[in-house]
């Protein structure tokens, strides 16, 4: 069972103010859905083609249905509505990664999975930056996003307010790998098209360079994050 | 000046099989586009909003007539018409990053664009891989593209004739960070649902993993390239 309500809502989701206002966002794929219930997060409601164990409230739907609620070409089984979780409260003693007006949905999804791969649950966005509930950056974390904590706030203030070390992501910096990452400590990535702004920068304890053959541009900014991480986990092993 | 047979071969562009049957592809934006001035691609032709030096078969357009040719959703002042370079030449005794049936076309053109930061310009995909001349790739790899050597062929036909060191990533082997990489070798990554196939797995040298957490599934395929890549040319400064 589909309503037209239901139909209307779920594609309404698709746009950050609608999921403000509704405190909801969407979960697609068999997979994602499933790592829910090892989750902490509320399921409104789940839309599926087939039997799934551990939802209440799970309505039986065609596979034209799903297709006329999935974001995919190919929708994946299951779509889920869920709550979006109150604001954490940020822990000013814990390692975070901490993103700069990141505007690329697909660059902050596989930020958040990277990250918690190697053991960093605290992400720190700037105001500006795009919605982590959008149905890409969901998507991208692979689930992730379940683990994580998210949490948009101006950063200049975050910064002054946590007494960890600060490493920034510069192109001209102390090379990444003569360097150990303190166990706890912000790492600090700026925007894919304009790196971290000159007020962040001042207040910034050192800066890091990946270094490389200088010939190409630079690195993706989730490829950049990724050696950070990397970096990140080798230092404290 | 555009005819309207331009813009229906421009377009076709965007399909594989009429990039090959027209042994062209398409390059977009201003930075790209002024890259392949430095580069021994030949451009056919560039439509411009704006004056460029360095190139002979230039068309000014305007900006109307550029968002019937762009595929961006903001066009961004320049398409130029490329032609497919002639088959490389494999270079068995210099590094090679191997990509095994790579589907995502940004995966790809990050993957590019990270190896040629790190000084890696040998990409051998398997013949089952995405196209690295259709627009998303091209446009993810931030003109590396340029400077790369791109290989499609048989992986098992390429890995049993050269003689260098196989690593290959896998969930379980030999931590990356024991281990230090060969200055001549190849690296070879899985697609992104299934990894490594089992020919494959037999003539690879070393299995490698990269540690992390282990709730996370995995890695994004372009970010353990990314460090990876890294790792290889810490291992080789």
């Amino acid at each position: 069972m589909l309503t037209n309500n239901e139909i209307k809502l779920i594609n309404s989701l698709q746009r950050k103010k609608e999921r403000q206002n509704n405190g909801l966002f969407i979960v697609e794929g068999i997979k994602m859905v499933e790592e829910l219930t090892q989750s902490n997060f509320t399921v409104r409601k789940v839309f599926s083609t087939v039997e799934m164990e551990g939802f209440k409230q799970l309505s039986l739907i065609t596979e034209n249905q799903l297709s006329k609620i999935s974001q995919f070409s190919t929708p994946n089984q299951v779509l889920a509505i869920v709550e979006i979780p109150s604001k954490p409260v940020i822990d000013y003693n814990q390692s975070s990664l901490i993103l700069e007006d990141i505007n690329n949905p697909g660059n902050l999804g596989t930020i958040i999975r990277t990250a918690d791969w190697f053991g960093i649950n605290q992400i720190i966005c700037s105001n500006g930056s795009t919605d982590c509930y959008s149905p890409k950056v969901v998507s991208s974390t692979m689930g992730s996003i379940f683990r994580s904590k998210i949490h948009y706030t101006n950063l200049e203030e975050f910064l002054s307010v946590s007494k960890l070390t600060s490493y920034g992501a510069f192109l001209k910096g102390k090379f990444l790998s003569e360097i150990n990452l303190s166990k706890n400590c912000n790492i600090i990535l700026g925007s894919e098209s304009h790196g971290i702004s000159s007020g962040l920068e001042k207040i910034i304890d050192q800066k890091i360079t990946i270094e490389g053959i200088t010939e190409a541009e630079s690195l993706n900014l989730s490829i950049a994050a990724g050696i950070f991480c990397n970096h990140y986990f080798q230092s404290n092993r």
